[in-house]
């Protein structure tokens, strides 16, 4: 018999979820009876990312909450090894949404929406198979489709990234430096801020947990105002940002990561720079924008990955049993990158 | 000699502007000795419009503060009496930027912005020549232009309007019935209400004074949630808006008067739900869109207007005396209707 690990999800928090109250892992025994166009996968990586905080909430959303007693799920990298879907043969890899455990019976419904990974997944040197979560997966195309579309970036503008440091942030830093972007960032820590820096050649970043107010340092890093706003934490930062922002500025509003853990959400007092800059701000799901531009992300990110033009830091949890912890650990920006879990060996 | 009475500004306001604190009447000696392509004009009406607090703030902004010690200026209607300028000749009625006065002197660069308003501004019966500075003017065509641009309205959606009752909700709430929306609006009387329901057939509207919150009453007006908020006022009535919005929800950012006159603005704590619903807020002068749509925006509103097929209601001030006392009434929603000071006949 089959065991499968997997974390179970138990009970809706109200801030921060704690492993063994709000989630916990469980062990099961493996049944895998499948019905037709269905798929068994052995999941190898699987992506904790900010946006599974929404879906401990108790509300409807863009996407369904988890379910009480049952595996969470999200992005992951995985291999088939049974099916009967002839999509998806035994032993292709493929990426998509997949269950937070190490193996998973993936149904018709589902099973359409998972993506047969190129043959270069396999092969390349330069791209590890974790990459298919990360700069290659869902963040990766949403830092690349939103930095496009709603940022419409032009050479010689400043950008101002935070959270860059973090999965989606390191992408459109680096994108944006290719565009001929001035590129300023935020971290929380001066590890990652000698990164973006040093590693990833912004122009300017800052700790904004230190020297002052978020403001008083986004001025000093961006003495000139900022065009564009990656927006990934909100409160006090997104306040900032309007403060510096220039006329027809946009705000690529991708995640308010700061206001997922708490009763007490921040006020922001300065909106009406929204009307006297004329700024745009404008949320998405990067399936928004799939058709447009899918194919143009594939291609330039795998190129450049290859061609080693950027680069890109994951942080990786080995094996299933710790994964809560990091998940806690990433709402808290603890992760140093990309934060994925490692559950097998390919 | 001629006489001209001036609203001259003398002090920048922190919270409310008071007539003899922040702004005065003072009457000076007409002095007219015309410059090259300069123009005389006889100020015949003169608009009210909340924007103009905004140039009450010693700040940079989109259009320059107002000058301590000297007249006010803001959008009229007026007839030229001396011309050096073979555009704008004697006798020519104009709208465009002119001051807050009997008479004004506009130089060269000024008046080559000024229009001069077709034939039947002096012949119909259904246009009062007011009309040049509401619903055939600067708060008609953002109206019209930003509901079309911004709002991108579609048939069978639901539009919410705060202030709707004042210059620029009347005609947003009454273009979008024209397109098919269901009509929601909101105003700080209860004669306002009325005229929202009985005159301009909006589908629902109520007093955000009474109630309860306006969350509670917006709730009720709008069960079944919006598709698009014409933003007029922030604060409390934005929270709420993002509260009920849809997914795919467009705010559209003209004003937000709630906040202009207070040192304390209100936090909004839920702008998580512009991610979360991918909402677009977006904030605009009406300059941005002239080129786009004013051609199209006169043909359709002075159609409208002739055929009786929108009404449109003004608050008139006879005489730039009391214009003071007007302006901070409509600051405090006391106007009721589009607020404008009748300066002359023609």
């Amino acid at each position: 018999m089959v065991q499968n690990k997997s974390a179970v999800f138990l009970k809706f928090p109200k801030e921060f979820p704690v492993p063994g109250e709000h989630m916990e892992i469980q062990t099961k025994e493996l049944k895998a009876d499948l019905k037709p166009n269905s798929v068994l996968l052995r999941n190898l990586y699987f992506s904790l990312d900010p946006y599974m905080r929404g879906r401990m909430r108790d509300a409807e959303s863009y996407i369904p909450h988890f379910q009480i007693n049952q595996p969470m799920n999200g992005y992951g990298v995985a291999e088939v090894i049974e099916s009967k879907n002839t999509a998806f043969p035994k032993g292709a890899l493929v990426s998509g949404m997949t269950g937070w455990e190490q193996y998973s019976v993936i149904p018709e419904d589902f099973a359409k929406h998972l993506r047969v990974l190129p043959k270069y997944a396999r092969t390349s040197k330069k791209i590890p198979l974790s990459a298919w979560v990360g700069v290659l997966g869902m963040p990766g195309f949403t830092a690349y489709s939103s930095l496009k579309i709603i940022g419409q970036p032009k050479a010689g503008e400043t950008i101002f990234v935070s959270a860059a440091a973090g999965a989606v942030g390191q992408l459109v830093g680096q994108m944006a430096k290719k565009l001929g972007l001035r590129v300023v960032g935020s971290a929380g820590s001066d590890d990652k801020v000698d990164y973006l820096l040093k590693e990833l050649k912004f122009d300017a970043a800052f700790n904004y947990k230190k020297n002052g107010t978020i403001l008083e340092n986004l001025k000093r890093a961006a003495p000139e105002g900022i065009d564009i706003y990656y927006e990934n934490v909100g409160g006090e930062t997104l306040e900032a940002a309007l403060e510096v922002m220039k006329n027809h500025g946009r705000v690529i509003a991708c995640g308010m990561i700061s206001q997922y853990n708490t009763q007490k959400p921040y006020g922001i007092r300065n909106l009406g720079h929204i009307v006297s800059k004329r700024i745009t701000m404008r949320g998405f799901i990067n399936d928004d924008f799939a058709k447009e531009c899918y194919g143009d992300f594939l291609k330039d990110v795998s190129e450049w990955l290859e061609g080693e033009e950027i680069i890109y830091k994951e942080d990786v949890q080995e094996g299933i049993e710790g994964s809560l912890e990091a998940f806690v650990g990433m709402l808290n920006g603890k992760n140093f990158g990309k934060q994925v879990v490692k559950i097998a060996d390919l």
